[in-house]
């Protein structure tokens, strides 16, 4: 094996370890132990399934393609990492001692940087779409005190299942998307639109291969949510609707027990009225919980 | 376990059968045990490097801009293939057993479906640079016996190691390639232009890569051929320069011994203007055996 390595020369038995022989000299040594690792692993994964020519050309298509699809409006290549469970692995990886904080979850591809700052309580449904829902709680400490200055970046999907940037020029520009910030006592409330399950975006390769898989791409209705505050750890996270035909098989593997929350029917009209939705509403209560910054 | 997977909420202990649990109804079973085997070492990476969400975000957009790369003219993931060794172990695995046929390497990522038929003799180096090459050899069965009517798809880079997709507008269109039919002695020879060593392309994020990882991007001199003929299997290969600096480094892991090819400089202006070429000119004879169809 030495003398293979020396000579520089490939062979199927050292394959990994003349390529990864070359790394010896890396500028970057993070790099050179993800790239070692992934380099033994690819190689494991062609020495077990032997793939043809032609089956090596359709992947090679099949990573083109993906990369094609993506752009500014859609990430097809997060889409893979979540329909393999991959996002779910990193975000467990990251987030194995929440000591106490809410659970984290994938992000997903429909996250904006751009979504606007609006008044506490404000509707984020722009196009009055969908059963009303008031989403409300406190954000607070491990030790339960409020946080002051939190801030709650949330979008979700519509009444049919899409998010705005699916459905440019149908749906309002930023619509049921909003960011807030948590005032002295940590409560934060707003109101939406009950959200429900979708399937996720099925015309790029990912979707085409889910098909071959008999995969069900559905994902259970939720609203996502990513909280910070300063001093804080940052939590990525979904809260889902527990009755979901779909909870149990989330095509990208999000759901955790403790981000069930409850959908409750309210027939109101006064409280309706007083909290500027339609009657009946849906109303939700979630804290979040924030462990300090490691 | 069978809980966590019926349930289909994800635990990073039992990630990966979670996510191949839900193959159980696949369309394509070929395709089924291929993701079984990506997953389960997809997540063994993630397991082993422990990437931060950074990090994570860091490779999708590595793999988003290597979609981005690609384009008629460039397969940035053919690319990534290569520099990883996974295209010479696809290649190792598919012809363990040449039954004494030629050896075959990658096929690289500037082959042309489209190069023209010519004339046997023919000069495939069309803008007459560099130093003068003639190739000849024969194309014979493992028994010795000539092959009519086999077909040589030939491609080289040109005296500075580019080839004519890489600098479309300063090189003619389709400048050396070629493709050539044997007539009933088996014979075929060409002229062309001696090859140089040449860095694969590095302005992509492969070429940025290889940088962190302190890699060499160069490959030694060589020329591609694709040999078919009817009954025979397909040989796919190069012929290297010996005494090429990177003989021992190449950036793919192409070369295999029996591919040096012996180039011997010639001194006779008669040969020369007989084989219309310039003087010296370069010489090479690599005969080509080919295994019946498997």
């Amino acid at each position: 094996m030495i003398d293979q390595i020396r000579s520089g020369y490939f062979t199927e038995e050292d394959s990994a370890e003349v390529v990864t022989s070359r790394n010896s000299a890396a500028k970057d040594e993070r790099l050179k132990q993800v790239m070692d690792s992934v380099t033994r692993h690819l190689h494991a994964v062609v020495k077990e399934v032997e793939p043809t020519q032609d089956e090596w050309m359709q992947a090679i298509k099949f990573l083109t393609e993906t990369g094609h699809k993506c752009d500014d409006w859609r990430q097809e290549f997060i889409l893979l990492s979540d329909v393999l469970g991959v996002s779910m692995l990193v975000d467990a990886i990251n987030n194995r001692k929440t000591g106490g904080a809410t659970e984290t979850t994938v992000l997903g591809p429909f996250h904006s940087e751009d979504s606007p700052n609006m008044e506490m309580g404000s509707n984020i449904c722009l196009d009055g779409k969908g059963e009303p829902l008031v989403v409300h709680g406190v954000v607070k400490t491990v030790d339960g005190l409020p946080i002051e200055n939190a801030r709650l970046d949330v979008w979700q999907a519509n009444d049919e299942g899409f998010y705005d940037m699916q459905q440019k020029g149908i749906q309002p520009e930023f619509n049921l998307r909003g960011v807030f910030q948590t005032e002295d006592t940590g409560d934060y409330w707003f109101s939406g639109v009950k959200p429900k399950y979708y399937g996720i975006p099925d015309d790029g390769p990912v979707g085409a291969m889910l098909d071959k898989l008999g995969r069900d791409p559905n994902r259970p209705a939720h609203l996502h949510f990513i909280v910070t505050a300063d001093g804080f750890e940052d939590i990525t996270t979904h809260i889902f609707v527990p009755d979901d035909p779909y909870i149990h098989s989330d095509a990208v593997f999000g759901v955790k027990e403790s981000l069930l929350a409850d959908f409750i029917k309210v027939d109101d009209p006064a409280r309706a009225s007083e909290l500027n939705v339609g009657n009946p509403f849906w109303e939700v209560t979630f804290d979040f919980t924030m462990a300090p910054k490691r």
